[in-house]
């Protein structure tokens, strides 16, 4: 590791980390704590890792402001899962819930809605091709729906909700690729959810941040595993966690809280976002696939004049160490994923190259 | 961490993992394989994890000698989830399937099994204290059930099967405690299936091996996420899977290969064991739970006199460097977790405190 060269990391996620949370799961990676054995293989019912789960979420209800009327829970499975248990778990039989489909991920949460029970797509940008989230008066919510479901970030299109809707009806966000990139008011929604490998921690953990009242919702035919109830009244121990993901998402909140919590990693991120926007607005070169209003400060995503151009672009970034610039699959085009962990020098760094490009293929 | 002394860590799960793995992990923790980044920081898309991937499930494959006819998946949501995702995606409705009852884990599976359907419990060993497994002759099979489901090794009871049971329908087996720590005949099972973190890993990763016309019975109204052939037809990628958990399953597949294999364990596994049960059987002090015929070699539990002693013991070892002998809540006693990863020294420092705790309180 002593000549290592990290690359600007710009993957859309699993993603950066930062450095120095890398170098200290590093450095007690045999030994936490003086417990003779490494965080890995601590008890997860001892009082060592229960400290880390409790500080962990601690660390996230003050990063978040997050209200005692909440529940934070950490759960395996990624967003996916929660697709799939939200329907179960909050809307009863009969009811219907409401979706936005803003892009791939809204509608992967809309494809399992729809296996379990009603559920009423009240707008989507589909036609527009993802460009923009909805505005507010396009958004005609179902009378007594059971929740309306949104999310907030979407990371293959790059865009986001620059407003969030005013609901009856609780409002579930999947905040996967935006959570504790810029500060929110909890209170506003009844759940909020997050993979947590994009700003927070490695894969295989789901922070959720739920309602106390929503919680009790559950019908009786629910497996266990799936409800929860199970989760919330064991503090996310009803069986073992990802141990090694909570330890981490505990020295990345440490860490954030350190460097001045969501809002400096807010202003940071915007002047991330702004510096590369700055860019994209320049020429006619570059088309920014996001509406204005609705650009992401997390996933900027953009194509050039043409398919050959994007892959030379990718590659030679590539080349030049900067990483994970091609498009999702799905969309093709360019993306930069720029979380909290990705440094404005990162960022610079892109834009030099981004103008280099241009001036020799422009 | 030059000052460390690992301490014997017979813990039940999370457990020990193997030193030189360990070492490995943090040596190569800042930057995988000259990635310029964490295999935490890794795309799931990308080549270099998909090797890791594919090289895990090559690993597995050879140290279980498992056939084409097998799928080999990496899950999230431990076995707990499994007992949940096995009912719903094998039992159709009207079927009914098997379980035999021999403990706390084969408990939690009936549970969920009978919130979803009709749950045929064709042993229990509950009335005896969970001692032992079933003879064969003590199990009647329901005609033409969906499948059979045990639990081959309790870890809170310490007991496991001798012999695996010929059953007209698919045999499901929930290995968690004792994976690859004993050669079996894959070709027996229909499923097996194993929570990481006690044999093979960290937390927070489920190992599943289904034979593939198994994976084709998932009725329609399964949720995406819930269903086998979701994640089959994806090679475990169908989202973002725990890549750390995954990643450190390669490294200790790579190490049990490079030891000799299942086979080498069992040998290693079956003298620890001998040591421990010869201490058990050598006076009326100590107290063996498990049936002679029944006896794990990953989880040996006994009891002393009385209570006061068994906690004497345990807050004496844990001074003594020796952790996690207190047995589990529910059902109180002592407990020594000796997974593949806890070295016959380990036991021998065990084996000398046990009888200079016996020589002192005897």
């Amino acid at each position: 590791m002593t000549t290592m060269t990290r690359i600007h990391n710009f993957n859309a996620g699993p993603a950066a980390l930062p450095l120095p949370v890398l170098q200290r799961a590093q450095a007690e990676l045999l030994e936490y704590n003086a417990q003779g054995m490494s965080v890995m293989e601590m008890s997860h019912r001892g009082k060592a890792f229960e400290a880390i789960v409790n500080d962990a979420i601690a660390n996230i209800r003050a990063l978040m402001g997050i209200s005692d009327d909440y529940a934070v829970l950490f759960l395996q499975g990624g967003a996916s899962l929660q697709f799939a248990t939200i329907p179960m778990n909050l809307r009863r039989p009969g009811e219907v819930a409401d979706y936005v489909d803003t892009g791939s991920w809204a509608s992967k949460a809309i494809k399992e809605g729809k296996i379990q029970g009603e559920t009423n797509v009240i707008w989507s940008g589909k036609a527009e091709n993802y460009t923009r989230a909805p505005r507010p008066e396009e958004l005609a919510f179902t009378p007594g729906a059971a929740y309306v479901h949104i999310c907030s970030n979407e990371t293959i299109g790059g865009i986001r909700w620059p407003v969030f809707p005013k609901t009856e009806a609780p409002l579930i966000a999947d905040m996967s690729s935006e959570i504790m990139s810029r500060v929110i008011d909890v209170n506003r929604f009844g759940m909020i959810y997050a993979g947590a490998q994009k700003n927070i921690g490695p894969s295989g953990l789901a922070l959720v941040i739920m309602r106390k009242d929503l919680i009790a919702r559950t019908p009786d035919t629910v497996p266990i595993f799936l409800r929860y109830d199970t989760h919330a009244e064991e503090n996310s121990l009803y069986n073992t966690p990802n141990t090694w993901g909570i330890y981490f998402v505990k020295l990345v909140t440490d860490y954030m809280l350190e460097q001045g919590g969501v809002p400096e990693f807010q202003k940071r991120n915007e002047a991330k976002a702004a510096a590369l926007y700055d860019v994209l607005d320049s020429s006619a070169f570059w088309k920014p696939h996001a509406a204005k209003d609705s650009r992401s400060i997390m996933n900027v995503t953009w194509r050039l004049p043409n398919e050959e151009l994007e892959a030379q672009f990718a590659g030679e970034a590539k080349k030049a160490g900067l990483e994970g610039l091609k498009g999702h699959r799905s969309v093709g085009g360019l993306r930069a994923s720029i979380y909290n962990a990705v440094s404005m020098e990162d960022v610079q760094a892109l834009v030099a190259f981004m103008k280099e490009f241009e001036r020799k293929n422009g």
